[in-house]
């Protein structure tokens, strides 16, 4: 442990942890729906980030601000590594108040914690507010440049919903698109990042367990299928003599149990969750049925298995329906393993503060996916109530907050308590 | 057999006949598409329905409109019951060149044919071409005016798509709306009703057999369900802690077979023609599916029972997803049997004229079955090229027509040689 004294032990102060929440949640609010707005580079964003600039800048923080709006606030010594904790704090559309900012109030107050029992660290502590996590422009645009791992290709095309480009949206808030490729850190800057995130899933409240430590991110493939037969009538048409695209595709959806039962685990998702059938009439039998299927798993092998078998069922179902079919492939996101040298650290320390916690994947995308491409990183995952998250239903209890902000805090000061 | 005299044996001028179906496709003709559009009430089925009473006029028939534009001319007695011959001259939006007119044509060939041959009926024979069978205001309104079969509440509500009001068209072209009322024919009036149509599906043509003499049309049951689950992130929702509501949808779609198999005849037709998810995005489990499930036997029992047993499936698919279900009952039109002796005749006069047949049921809905409940009523199908109709690709073979007009003339003749 380290050398250094400290005049108590820190602690978390949840009444100061809800004033930086409110605090951000003060910007894109929604009275109306309850939700936030605060996509990454609108006003409500940056109007966000200055607002807490000035709460880093209060804390007696050195802060500095990079070429895509990413915040950090540095604690300790101004030479030398830093462990990055932090969050985001652009939301989507609607989205609710817990699902970023929390992670960004929670590192806040952690160092508020340290400098009020009077801890100073032997390594750099910095809280980082990520910019455009949510990915109103398709990617992670403020880790991805932490981490130096920007597509140029996608940068210089990439948009958002309504057709304006990230190019465009950067300038717009008096960002120079080029500078995007200048905000890498160096490894030998960055010791850890780690991100404490509400689960956005059921897992942790339906085991009534407070913590959730994310062993990997599971990899994503997004395919689009079409099964053509032909719309006939739907009364003149015999069963036997048609080819019924929504056959087919039913045929097909009552298969993933299998697949996943003969070449998943328990980690594998298969969703169909966007269905378009023509000429969707009542009395038509679907000539068209286009639909989505995302696969997902921490394992890549898996992952790879599972398409494979997806792709299989797909063909046998369009054949036995007298279907043609057409899939296009058009995302693959490989899993990405976290640190496991962190999580032991986080389980230890959880084990010390009485905390239960279970390790997990992720299935949605996190900054720290990102990171650990640059150093070991990892996620706290606390629970979300009935699993719901990106909609104003979104919430955490206080109490499972604080859990997840002690066990940060205890992390940070033995992670910063070495040289 | 009759005691009249005639010059020769009347038979079918299969280029008169085509100039008959194409001086009705000249109105409403859509060049760019090939399709026809004759609305029921449109200017363009008003101008056909003008063209067709000159022609009637011209073949020296003593012509009548009735109060919903039904047009009848008369050959034979002035006097006495007399057998109707025809279908009907509205098209749906871009349908084809066949479905109603090509029965319309027919019958004016017929009498045609008779006068060239010199053949006079002891019983009169009219020539019908029936107003709006289509349906653009939900009804099969000129039939169900000879039959006396108007439903008033449907009448004084009925509108179109684009939300005009049945009875704003009727005055539109100068028609009273409360004469639709006073259009009933006498049961005494009528002998038969006798329609030749395109089939609209595949069996004929999938068989290789010219005519299909039609038993009954199959009952249709219309029911809109909603299924309801939670739309859950597809990323962080176990497959186990899922309410996915496509996947209920899809479990009970794979049931229909079983349903048919255990509860129906190869006459019953079940179909899933549209499906709305909600909120139909790629990575989001669906939280709600949205279909109509149409079920159509020729037997009412049957059809009682395939109903049943969806909704039993349709809870049971429910209750193992974790949804709800809602099941609303939108329609029921039961099952209508044609007249047996009519299609005895009918067969025993394909025999006669060396053509093979099958009897078989309407999945469609016609005429003749609105026609039945006033009087003996007869549908002779003909085979449709893959089964196609309501599109411009719709189209029947002119030896298979040929073959069609010839039945019907030579069960005009037969039936109308008796006094």
């Amino acid at each position: 442990m380290t050398g250094k004294t400290w005049d108590k032990k820190p602690d978390i102060d949840i009444d100061r942890l809800k004033t930086f929440l409110a605090g951000l949640n003060g910007f894109g609010a929604n009275p109306l729906t309850g939700g936030f707005n605060r996509p990454g580079y609108s006003d409500a964003d940056m109007a966000a980030r200055a607002w807490f600039e000035a709460r880093l800048k209060e804390a007696g923080l050195a802060v500095r601000r990079d070429g895509v709006a990413n915040i950090f606030g540095r604690y300790g010594p101004a030479e030398g590594p830093a462990i990055l904790v932090g969050s985001h704090i652009d939301t989507v559309p609607e989205g609710g108040g817990f699902d970023g900012a929390l992670g960004v109030a929670v590192a806040l107050e952690c160092v508020k914690a340290m400098k009020d029992a009077g801890f100073e660290p032997s390594t750099a502590i910095e809280v980082v507010a990520t910019a455009e996590e949510e990915g109103r422009f398709g990617g992670m645009l403020g880790s991805q440049a932490i981490a130096g791992r920007i597509d140029r290709a996608w940068f210089e095309t990439a948009g958002d919903a309504d057709g304006m480009s990230l190019q465009t949206a950067l300038a717009a808030q008096g960002l120079s698109p080029e500078d995007a490729f200048n905000c890498r850190r160096s490894p030998d800057e960055v010791k850890a990042f780690l991100e404490l995130h509400i689960e956005q899933g059921p897992v942790l409240e339906h085991k009534r367990i407070p913590i959730g430590l994310v062993d990997g991110i599971s990899g994503v493939s997004n395919i689009s299928v079409t099964l053509t037969g032909r719309a006939n009538h739907s009364g003149t048409t015999p069963m036997d003599m048609r080819s019924d695209a929504f056959a087919g595709l039913a045929a097909f959806a009552t298969r993933i149990p299998a697949i996943i039962g003969d070449h998943g685990t328990d980690q594998s998702r298969i969703t169909i969750g966007k269905v378009e059938l023509e000429p969707n009439f009542p009395h038509t039998i679907p000539g068209r049925a286009v639909f989505s299927v995302i696969t997902r798993d921490t394992d890549e092998k898996i992952q790879h298995a599972l398409l494979q078998a997806v792709k299989a069922e797909i063909d046998a179902a369009a054949h036995r329906h007298h279907l043609s079919s057409e899939i296009k492939e058009k995302s693959w996101l490989s899993p990405v393993a976290l640190d496991p040298k962190l999580q032991d650290l986080l389980a230890s320390e959880a084990q010390n503060l009485g905390l239960s916690h279970i390790r997990m994947p992720s299935g949605a995308g996190h900054d720290a996916q990102t990171m650990q491409s640059l150093c070991p990183s990892a996620l706290i995952f606390i629970p979300s109530r009935a699993g719901i998250s990106h909609a104003p239903e979104e919430h955490s209890e206080w109490a499972d907050i604080l859990a997840g902000a002690r066990l940060m805090l205890s992390a940070l000061v033995r992670l910063s308590s070495h040289g």
